[in-house]
């Protein structure tokens, strides 16, 4: 798979291990957007204060784990990896690496690391991707294993 | 650990396996913002457009995953299971069970599955917590494993 948002659908035949997913965008990260979140969804003065923040574990400002997740759901959304098709998640393992600071800007790409039928959805297949999210000096802040269920092209042609 | 929110800082030492962490809180999700975090984070149509949702594996609208995790964060946290301590994550597992409808009402529990020390950082430890999002139905939506790093009482006590 080329790094080129897809147009067309792309199947569970379409993919193999290895196969690329490089997100075309940046994401900006303003100090406004991690406040506001964090109000929304994680109001901890680690997330909200950069005075507090200065004595805590992560020595100023970050934003909410769960914030940057969104973002790289958003940035690998942009890279169309299933065409038109929706992505449809069913789990992840996930560890954040490094805090996300106010005027970050995050960049995403993706690798296939294992391709199953599933026995219970004979029409659908197991695709895991290692999602890795850097930072603007190219350190990795969030490293994860998404496993995502896609339909197999056989689903359409035995209708 | 009771189930209610603790105001004294809970050390590393404070917690035992099967300790659990009751969220007080329920979290009405309305269609709104649904809609606005999908807009943001999470632009697929089956997040966006009811008519559209209806054609997908999903039967309807539903919240994106990440923002259902943002919402466990949030009722978590609001447990206060660290008191006034932020807490600090370090990675997940998770997997999604079933969609989150608009209109649906959330609440979420915790129970300490595993501890130990951290010989990278000798004065804090390592928590692991099976986190259980239930939907109004008292159907599990979203099962996870947390990870937090969390400071030892003594690291405090030796300055």
């Amino acid at each position: 798979m080329s790094g080129k948002p897809s147009t067309s659908p792309r199947y569970f035949e379409d993919f193999a291990i290895g196969d690329r997913i490089i997100a075309p965008g940046r994401y900006v990260l303003h100090e406004e957007e991690i406040l506001d979140f964090a109000r929304r969804y994680d109001p901890q003065v680690i997330h909200l204060d950069a005075e507090a923040a200065k004595q805590s574990i992560f020595n100023g400002l970050s934003a909410s784990g769960w914030h940057s997740l969104a973002i790289t759901m958003r940035l690998m959304e942009e890279a169309k990896p299933l065409g038109p098709l929706p992505v449809t998640g069913l789990g992840a393992e996930l560890r954040w690496l490094k805090p996300v600071r106010p005027g970050d800007v995050l960049r995403t790409e993706g690798e296939v690391v294992n391709l199953r039928p599933l026995q219970s959805k004979p029409d659908h297949g197991l695709i895991q991707i290692r999602v890795t999210t850097y930072d603007q000096t190219e350190a990795p802040v969030i490293v994860q294993t998404w496993s995502w269920i896609v339909p197999k092209a056989s689903r359409y042609l035995d209708r």
